[in-house]
Parts: structure tokens; sequence; C-alpha cells
């Protein structure tokens, strides 16, 4: 992977940053967005970190995380340049509409805009922490225990701790590298995956007794009776369609998750080359390959039956 | 890590090799057998692979699995010396009482018995596969793709893919060179860890339906009636005690399952510094400092109380 030059020169010349990262962060957004934070400061710049929403519980043992600001306002107040980083559309960082002097993109997504003056979009890559790790080396700047900690944090997440397909040779070797610079790997494990606590577990069990196959899904569905009964929230309910998924003849896993009276969000999981960003399209979702997902309002036994007759129209048409 | 120079000569010279491993075998003992196997008989020597115990059905991806012999008639014939892998001593792989001309010891484990003509022990290794990924470039072979499976597969096992606290710099650079010569990440965790079948999915919701907690301890069992019921087996049963575990407060959790009328298999598993070996020993059994086991004749409510009561002395002996 490649750094561009201009980008190495744009951020050693400016002095005001504003980083920002996509809504419902995840791993890879924020230990990026941390990680190139910390670079920065360190060589005498000045950063502000914006989400419009909050680092979910899980993420909050990431070095700095407090930094994180909601208050758009006065990340503007300097006129600063923007970078967007794990994203590359204003619109996924809830910052359309507003103007920069400057603007870099930072991302390994599928690029779907021509936004900004200096883009850095690698499709390729893992994550996009594997790319900040890239460019703070570029840089010249040394990598602290805390930064390794987020980008292995950021490059865990998004490659399943190395066990997704993305998981390569660059990937483990850039990973080693963070362990010697004093990334964690046992304590961030624990974090990200030892961490429920009982009301999730509860909710766990109750959406695991409900699972039931049709034409070869697996379908489980948590309602608002079982958040309340459980005490656990939705972010709680983040990867459960995974263990359904892990039966050898599911393809296809899904989760319906109540979010009001009669709505339902669903999350697609699948194995291998079944697309279901393709089904979740047919409901005005969207998504990658094996995982998407899709809002719907419906009784529950009716979005059930049309997810079934959205598989089999797209199973047909693979056919055809 | 120093591959032991005689070592290197010894496997040079002597021509026929029984490699064995130990009973019960894991992805660590088989895929470094297998790679072993492979590399020795790439340079003209022969070699039988023997254990007790049949490989299991979530190793049975491993290339070349089906060499694994129960026959140890036939694996003596030949006169051969004997290799044992990721164990040190001849009742672990099934081999007491019987004299080889020549027996050589690779193992990670800590030391129990002085056993062998030529040992090498590394207790600070990850996994014996790290070793024998070491000693198969030491001795000048190149790692083919099949190699480089069973190797990245034994490193897999024995670090949790790379979560536990064993994962090191030098674990994730030796993955990273196992990749470039051929294994696939995302395969193998496919094959590790979404292959269940749906017997053993329902066994799962079943025995996590059954969790209590007790004094901090968490507890599910699965009784000879749950196997009836769900059709799934013993051996379907490993690792369901990692689930309750990753509740926050939980620092123990045990799993009973049935084995016979008022008999049953305790496993249990720990977070961060509690020992659960010592609370094993307390039973007649043992184990590691967080996964270990016993056996207790008993109906299901006293050995729960037992183990309570024997959790109890720990912390009073702990604090004391």
């Amino acid at each position: 992977m490649r750094v561009p030059g201009r980008l190495v020169s744009a951020l050693r010349k400016e002095e005001r940053y504003l980083i920002a990262t996509h809504i419902s962060p995840d791993g890879d957004a924020l230990g990026s967005s941390l990680a190139l934070a910390e670079a920065l400061s360190s060589i005498g710049k000045k950063v502000v970190l914006y989400d419009r929403d909050p680092v979910p519980r899980n993420y909050q043992f990431l070095p700095g995380w407090k930094k994180f600001s909601a208050d758009l306002k006065k990340a503007l107040r300097d006129d600063p340049v923007l970078v967007i980083l794990d994203c590359n559309g204003p619109e996924r960082a809830a910052l359309e509409g507003i103007s920069f002097r400057k603007t870099i993109v930072i991302d390994h997504h599928e690029t779907e805009r021509n936004f900004g003056d200096l883009r850095w979009v690698e499709k390729e890559a893992a994550a996009t922490g594997i790319m900040i790790h890239a460019l703070i080396k570029s840089l010249g700047i040394g990598i602290t225990p805390s930064m390794a900690g987020s980008l292995y944090t950021a490059i865990a997440v998004d490659t399943g701790t190395f066990r997704f397909s993305n998981t390569s040779a660059p990937v483990l070797r850039a990973a080693a590298e963070l362990v010697t610079a004093g990334a964690e790997p046992n304590a961030i494990a624990e974090y990200l995956y030892e961490t429920w606590d009982s009301r999730r577990f509860r909710l766990f069990v109750m959406a695991m007794n409900t699972m039931e196959r049709i034409d070869g899904v697996a379908i489980i569905h948590v309602t608002s009776d079982m958040f309340s009964e459980s005490g656990a929230s939705a972010e709680d309910t983040e990867n459960f369609a995974n263990l359904p998924r892990r039966i050898d003849d599911v393809r296809i896993a899904a989760m319906f998750r109540q979010t009001g009276p009669g709505e339902w969000k669903a999350s697609l999981r699948s194995k291998g080359t079944v697309n279901v960003a393709r089904i979740a399209e047919q409901f005005g979702g969207g998504g990658h390959k094996n995982a998407a997902g899709f809002r719907i309002k419906a009784d529950l036994a009716t979005a059930k039956r049309l997810l079934r007759d959205a598989v089999r129209k797209t199973r047909r048409s693979d056919k055809g």
C-alpha cells in the first residue's frame, strides 16, 4: 500500500483539523480516528474529534475515547481542515451541507461519490486502521502504545480478529508491528468479546430460543417485551445473528429486532458467496455481501414471510 | 526461539519415524503432527502417525488427517524412532510401557517428567505449531500450502485465533509467513468455528437455559436427557462454558456434563488471574490456570454445592 505523498504534505502543512467518522461508529472508525488524532497532536497540530453518535459502551476502553464530541459548533470554530475517516461522503458522518476550506477523505469502502479535495480510498485495505498505520509511519511519527492499541482494535474489529477473508499476510504483519509497539491482543479481545453484562446474556438466550428454520434461513427475533424482560438494549443485540449462522447448512441468518409497534429492523448475515445486500435492497436497505440490513413495517409473521419470499426470489434470479 | 542443532541432525539422520501426540487430540496436536509428518516424508523419511483417539469431526478438514491410525502394532512394525508432540510423557500419548530405540520430545507444556532421549520443551511457545514451523525451516524444507494450513490451524487453536495472552508479535509474524506460504485464515476459521450442526445448536441453547449464578460462579449443565433430546454428543459441548464466562462480573464459569447415572464431568473456565486448576485439584482433576476439569460422582445439586464450597475455600486461602 502506497501512502499518497500529497496527503503526507498536506497533513504536515495544515495546523487545525476536524477528524470525523461515520455515525454508529465501530472499532475501525473510532480506533483509526483516535490514532490519527494522537499522531497529529504529537507534532503540534490542533485536532478536534467529532461523531454525531456516542462511543458505544464496548469501545469505551479505547485510549482517549472521551475526546469524541457531538458538538459540531465547537468543532467548526477554528475553521479546521476536515479529515473524514472510514467513510467517504458527508452524510455518513452527519456533516451534510457544511463547507470546509479543505476536505481529506481516507477510507477503505467502495467509493460512492466524488467528495473531498484529497481522496485516499483503498478498497482492498482490510481496515482504515491499516491505512492510518501506514500514514503515521509515512509522517515519520513513532507509534505510541496508545496509538498501537487503537489501530490494533481497528484492524481486529474489521477482520473479526483475523477470521474474515480480508485477513492477509500484510494484515498479520501490521498486527505484529502494533504488538511490538505496545498493543495488547488479549486485553483488547477481552474488551471486545468478554464483557457482556448479564442482561445481554439473558436477552441472547431468549433470542436463541426463538430460532426457527424457514427454507434454509435461520431466523431469530427480539421483541420489545424481550427487551423489557431482560433489561438489555438494542446495541446488546449486535452480532446475535452470528450464532445461528454457525450452523453448517445455514447460509443466511436473520434477526428481527422490534423498533416500535409493528416496526422491525432486520439484520442479515450470510456465509461464503451468498449476497445478503441484494436481499436487503429489495426492502430499501443495504450493506455488504455477508452483512446487511433493512427496516420493515409489518407484523412479525408477515415480515418473516416477506423475507422468505425475497430469499426465494434472489435464489431464482441467481439461477436464471 | 532456537531450534536445537542436535534435534535437526537427529531428524536428518534417522529414516523411520512414529509421530505420536496426546489422546483427545486438539488442533495444535494434530496440525503440528501432520506438518512434521509431511516435512519428513518430503525428504524421503518413512513416517507413521499414531493417536489412540480418532480425529474429532471439527478437525477433519486438515490435509492428510486420515493418515492418523490407532493401530499401534502397525505403527511399531519398522522399529521407528518415536517423536512425541504436544505432550511430554508416554501415558499422555497412550504409549506407556513401550520401549523405543530412540525417543524425541517436542512440546510447549510445563515439563512434568524426564522422558525422552532428546527433549525440546519451550514453555514460552504459544503452540507446538510455532516450534514445528521453526523446526521445518531449520531442516531447510520449504513450507507447502498444506503444511502452512496445518501449522496455522495449530497456532490458531492454541491462541484462540490470536485472542489469548500468548498472542505475541512473533506469533503474528509466524502466522503472516504461513499465510504467504498458502494458509487460508478465513477458510480455517470457518472450519473451526462456523460448522456447528443443528443438534449442537439445539443442545447449546438448552444448556444456556440452565445457567444459574451461585456466589459469582456461572454454572450450566448438560444431562443425558438433554443429549438424547438434542441428538448431540459429548464433543459438541466443547467450549460451551465460554459463553457464560463472557459475562462481565463472572470470574469462573462451569459446565457439568453427565457421563452416567450420578456421574459428571465438570469443565471450569476462568478469567484473568483466577486459577481454576487449583479448584479442580481438590476433586482429583487438573488443567491450566484458566481451563481445568474434574470428574465427580454425586447428584447434580450436590455436585454444584461441592463446587461452590471449593470455590469459597480457594478464595479464603487466596486471601489468607
